[in-house]
Formats: structure tokens, C-alpha cells, sequence
């Protein structure tokens, strides 16, 4: 039941945030060797820290999404990506946690990315910005936490890309955590991910418009090629019976065009995909990103064991989530998580939620979702006496 | 067990084939109400017609394939595509039965398609080509088996695109039928299966080198967003767990580039399949014959009753065979098909074979591909006196 005639619930209108420009002699250290100086991190708050500083809960982003999880995005002037989840009322209200969610380094919103300049060059990064990883974005995430006087956070969350870093953190940051929610993620990418993720690439490297990277230089974007990548992705982001349901055999108009127009409507969708993708994202961020998720294999960096990597998180509460129908990162992937937290001695509720919405449904109208993570966070909320 | 010492087996090696040219009198009426003549019908044959003209076989081939199916390609220099099915000792042996097989209408091996010339400009037809249709490819081998002098085929088979022409032949031609042989097919597109073609197609659109279809009169070719297209496609064809098998997260060198070269082995597997792919395919031909693809609904095409397709196909002889890990044309699409049949009183057998190898497995070692074949044609071949 809604009401009109409610008090606002707290400090829901009250998000902050802004970038968090870290000092040269704060860098970020990276994976592959490399160090970013000076680094900036992009950024969105929620509600209010409490005083005891425990109310803080950090939400880690998908490949393509971004700090405005719950509140008007400023390209597309849509509202935030996870408003099903984070908002009052909702599983994570503003006016009970305060919220942060961060761009993550090598994206495009904000914080420090191939489209930053670099300071050795004075020029746009472009293909000299140093390949990252998901326990970088982690780390530049635990570097914003502390420069805003967290020591510990009551949870992180994230969902597909965003629950992989969950499980980073719980493997780096374990006493900074109180409870971990890792959503439809996994703790490795496939070859099925790696190759698709391949194809995006492929696409936007053919674009002549790309130009080695520098196509900023030049005053071009590669449009097409990234178009035609998040085209492919998208496709993985929904199950086949979502496709068929939404659209089937549909038509744009009356009888078929005989030629290459988008007659199914399931084309046209496709096609407003990619187009609307290039305004909010730029190709560089897109070739990084989904390297770094290519690279994330939390098993091979903790000797083939996944359980090693969680033997000091045992404190942290977690809560594993999957959708039947997700095909991109199945439910598998989340049990084999769960196997490996339960065998380093962790406590891990565990949910699969049915749904025939594909990984998407993780950002779609799930009440499953809403319940599994309501009940969660009560509990948890509970025990840290929020 | 393999021996050195056996006689050939018969008329194995005799291959013949060519290109059919049908004179202007004999056109090809397309289904979008475009007329081609003069149509030209690449083939090749494998073994000899016997005197009652009763144990010929059309094989039918895929979006990718070609008239080899059982001799060395050209291009390639690989042998043929089917050569696991179709030759000496295998399921269809040419020293039994005559074997055909014919490069469709809008392929580019020979037959009448995009790279053509059009008589009526005398330029290659490129985007002035007519849209075609699966039932336009059957129509065309139909003249062709005609022009052969064979009435009735003892057997229509194919996978793939090609079991889609083989229910358009139950379809269409059911009285030139003995038996029909449906591999890994559907009876019409799904939303997902036009939405990965489109992805293809749009990839090869935004190739500045396809030059909206006249790249021939460019002197250029599209070979970058078609080795795109091909890559994307590649991964529908492959399970994720013959991924996962076949390449898992193997590294091409020791330790990770930490940049955008090959890293996985899965990476570098697909873009050989991109690169070798555009040296033996026309981009355009793929626009034209994935249009062919979604465009086909035999359910569609008969008021939504797939069963009202084979009610004149009760004589012949249907085997439908799906691989359980094909999730491009699941299991799911072949038990329709199958259903469809029986509702319509038509004799048909089922073969779900286990196989984690994807929609690829059709083409590969599959044994129980093999038992299934051998024992669908040893029973209609006696059934036919053969």
C-alpha cells in the first residue's frame, strides 16, 4: 500500500557524493604492476552514516553501469539502475543505511578511466591506461570507503560484475566487512564469458573509428563497433524464453519488409540497444572492463581452491543469490561459490530464485529478489544492532 | 578397426556435379514475388543413380555450407563438411546411393546469389539481389533433382538451416519424397535466433568496407565485420561446457599480456574462426541467407498448425534428431516438429542424442549420430527394396 500523505522516510532525498580526487602520494597500486597517480573516484551517497558508522553499505556496479544507482542518471536523464533495490522503502533505504556506490576505475562516469588524461602525457589515456582488474576496482572501492571514515561496512552488494567484486572484497577486505550479498555473480569467468566478451571486443576494434584507441585524438567515436558489441552482450543478459515472450516472431509493421530493415520487433529492440548504449559509454572503458571481468578468476589466484580464498571471512555474513534462468553466469557458478564458502567454514545462505527474465532479472521487477534480500538484511541488520 | 587392404567401395570416388544452368524459361519464382533467370544450381554427386532411379539423396546444407559435403573444398583445401555421414562405409555410402548435394539459391559457391551478376544491370546483383527464402531453396533443388531426371528422392536430409529446407521439402514436395531426415533443426526461428543473425548482420553493416552492399564494385571487401559475425555465431554453436572443455581459461603464453592480445585460448580459437571464415564466404550471401533463416515459420505458414505442413506427407518417413546440449535449435524445437508430425498421422522417429558438444555436434564424432543414421536408412532402404 502506498500513501501520499507519509513523512518522507528520513534522508532519502539526501544523496551526496561527488569525485574523490586521491593525492599522488595516495596511488592506486595495480595487479598488473602499474600504479595510477593521481587516482579519482566517482561517486554516490545515500542517506546518512550514522554515528557509530556502522549503517554503510557499499553497491558494486555491472560492466556497464555506473555510481547513479538510485538517482536520475545524468547522460540519459533515466532513473538510477538498481531503484528496485535501493530507495525508501525498498530492501536498502536511505533513510535506514547510508549508501555508496562508486564508478569503478577504468570506467566512464567519472572515475579514473582510458578516457582520464594521462599525467605523463598530458593526452587522453587511451590504450596507454594500464589494463585493471576486479580486485583493483576493489581496492580503489576500500581506498573512497577509508577517505570517508568507514573502518567497516555493514555489506557490500553487486550484482553480475558487481558480485564478483563482493567476493573480492570478502577476500581482501574480510575485516572490513560485515556481511557480503553477491548477486547472479561468479567467481570465474568461463570460456563462454571470455569468448563472448571477445566478440564485443573484436567488434569494436574493427570500427575504423576506434583508430588504435585514439579516437579521441581524432575526434571520433567507434559508434558502430560498440553498437554492435553491446548488441551481442545484450542478448546474453536475457534467456531465451524472456525473448520469446517479449517478442516472439513479432513484426514492426504489417507483413515483412523483404529486405533488411528491422521487420522483427525483437531487431528494432536489438538495434535501440546498441544506439542508445554509444550515448553513455565510451569504447576504451568497455575493451577494459570486460578484461579485467576476462581476468577474474578467484580459484587460480588462490591455488585452483576457491575456499582459500574466504578462510578469513568467516565473521561475514553472506548471501548468495542466482536466477534459474541465467545462462550467462548459471546458478553453477553461484553453488560452486557457495560450496567454497561453506567449506573455509563461512556461513552463506544461499538462494536460486525461479525466473525466466535471464541474468537481467537481477536489475528487472523481481519480488523474489526484494523478499530474499529483505529478509537478509533484517537479520543482518538485526545482529549489528541497527 | 581400419584396414589397408580393402576393395573400394564402389563408386565412391566418382564424383560428379557441376553448375546447372536453367535457361531463362525455366525461372525461379521467389516467394517475395521476384523472379531469377537465368538461375544457375551448384551441385556436386557421389556415387551412381541406379536404373530405377530410386536411391538418390539430397543433402541439404547450412547457413555456412556448401556443395562439398564429401570431397575437398576448393577455397579450403579441407575435405568436406559431412564427411562423417556421407562416404565410403559411412551412413550414406555413395556406393550405395546417389548422392547430391547443392549449393542454395543466394549462397556463394556457385549458385545464383548476391555475387552474382544481374542480367539486368550487368553489375553484381549486391543489395539488388531479392530476398529469398528457405522455401525458395527448396524450390530451386527441386528443379534441379528434376533437371536430374530423379522423381522421387529416397531421402531428403540436412542439418541445421538444412533440416529446416528438409520439413520445407515434407512441406512442399511430399509426393518426390520416400524419407526426410531432420538433424539439430526447427521449424521456424525463435526471437533469440533472429536476434544473434541480426547481430551478424549489423556487425557486417557497419564495416565501412561493405559500402551498403557494392563493396565488389569497390574492389573491397567487408572482411572485418564479417569475421565479427562469424565469431559471434561461432559461440551459438558450441555448448558452454565443449567451451569449457575444450579451452576452459588456458592461456595462449605463460602468464597473462596484461593488454588486448590473444590471452585465452578460446580467444585466439575465434578469431581464426572469424579470419579463416571471410576467405571462403561472401558477407553479403550471409546477409541474405540468415534473412532466409528468420524469416522461415512453418507454423506461421500454415495458420499457426505446424501439423497442417505434413498432411500430405503421411507416406514418408521422418527421423527428427536434437542434440541435448544444442541450445540454438534445442530439443525443445525437434519434439514440436515431432509432435507436429504425429498429429498429422505421419510416421516419424525421435532421436534426443546426449551430447555436450553444442549444436556442432552434428558435424562432428558423434556416434550415436551415426547408429541413428544407420539404422533410420538400413530400415527404408529395405523399405524402398533397396
Amino acid at each position: 500500500m502506498s500513501t501520499t500523505t507519509a513523512e518522507p522516510k528520513g534522508a532519502a532525498a539526501q544523496d551526496g557524493g561527488g569525485i574523490h580526487r586521491f593525492p599522488d602520494s595516495q596511488p592506486l597500486r595495480l595487479d598488473s604492476g602499474a600504479v595510477l597517480a593521481p587516482l579519482e573516484i566517482a561517486y554516490k551517497t545515500y542517506g546518512e552514516l550514522n554515528e557509530a558508522k556502522s549503517n554503510a553499505i557499499l553497491v558494486c556496479h555491472a560492466l556497464t553501469g555506473d555510481q547513479h544507482v538510485a538517482s536520475v542518471h545524468p547522460v540519459t536523464g533515466k532513473s538510477g539502475w538498481w531503484e528496485r533495490v535501493v530507495g525508501p522503502d525498498r530492501p536498502l533505504d536511505p533513510g535506514r543505511y547510508f549508501i555508496i556506490c562508486t564508478n569503478v576505475v577504468g570506467g566512464c562516469m567519472g572515475s579514473t578511466g582510458p578516457a582520464s588524461i594521462n599525467p605523463e602525457t598530458g593526452k587522453v589515456f587511451g590504450l596507454t591506461f594500464p589494463v585493471i582488474t576486479i580486485a583493483d576496482m576493489v581496492r580503489a572501492q576500500a581506498m573512497l570507503v577509508e577517505a570517508l571514515g568507514i573502518e567497516t561496512l555493514f555489506a557490500v552488494i553487486g550484482g553480475s560484475m558487481g558480485g564478483m567484486q563482493v567476493l573480492q572484497w570478502a577476500a581482501d577486505y574480510p575485516d572490513r566487512l560485515f556481511s557480503a550479498v553477491c548477486v547472479a555473480g561468479a567467481a570465474r569467468h568461463s570460456a563462454q564469458n571470455i569468448a563472448f566478451h571477445e566478440v564485443g571486443r573484436q567488434a569494436i576494434m574493427a570500427d575504423p573509428d576506434w583508430k588504435s584507441g585514439a579516437y579521441d585524438a581524432a575526434g571520433v567515436r567507434p559508434e558502430k563497433g560498440l553498437a554492435v558489441a553491446r548488441m551481442a552482450a545484450h542478448i546474453t543478459y536475457l534467456s531465451e524464453a524472456a525473448l520469446q515472450r517479449k517478442f516472439g516472431r513479432e513484426l514492426q509493421r504489417d507483413g515483412l519488409s523483404w529486405g533488411f530493415d528491422a521487420d522483427f520487433q525483437v531487431e528494432s529492440y536489438l538495434r535501440h540497444q546498441g544506439a542508445s548504449f554509444v550515448d553513455r559509454f565510451d569504447a576504451n572503458s568497455y575493451l577494459y572492463i570486460t578484461r579485467a571481468m576476462d581476468y577474474f578468476d578467484m580459484p587460480g589466484a588462490y591455488g585452483g581452491v576457491l575456499a582459500n580464498a574466504f578462510v578469513k571471512s568467516r565473521h561475514v555474513r553472506f548471501c548468495v543469490l542466482s536466477f534459474s534462468s541465467d545462462w550467462l553466469y548459471p546458478t553453477a557458478e553461484s553453488r560452486d561459490v557457495v560450496r567454497a564458502l561453506s567449506a573455509a567454514g563461512c556461513r552463506a545462505s544461499f538462494v536460486e530464485i525461479e525466473s525466466d527474465k535471464g541474468h537481467d532479472a537481477f536489475l528487472l521487477d523481481e519480488p523474489q529478489l526484494d523478499l530474499a534480500l529483505r529478509g537478509f538484511f533484517a537479520s543482518a541488520a538485526q545482529l549489528r544492532g541497527l
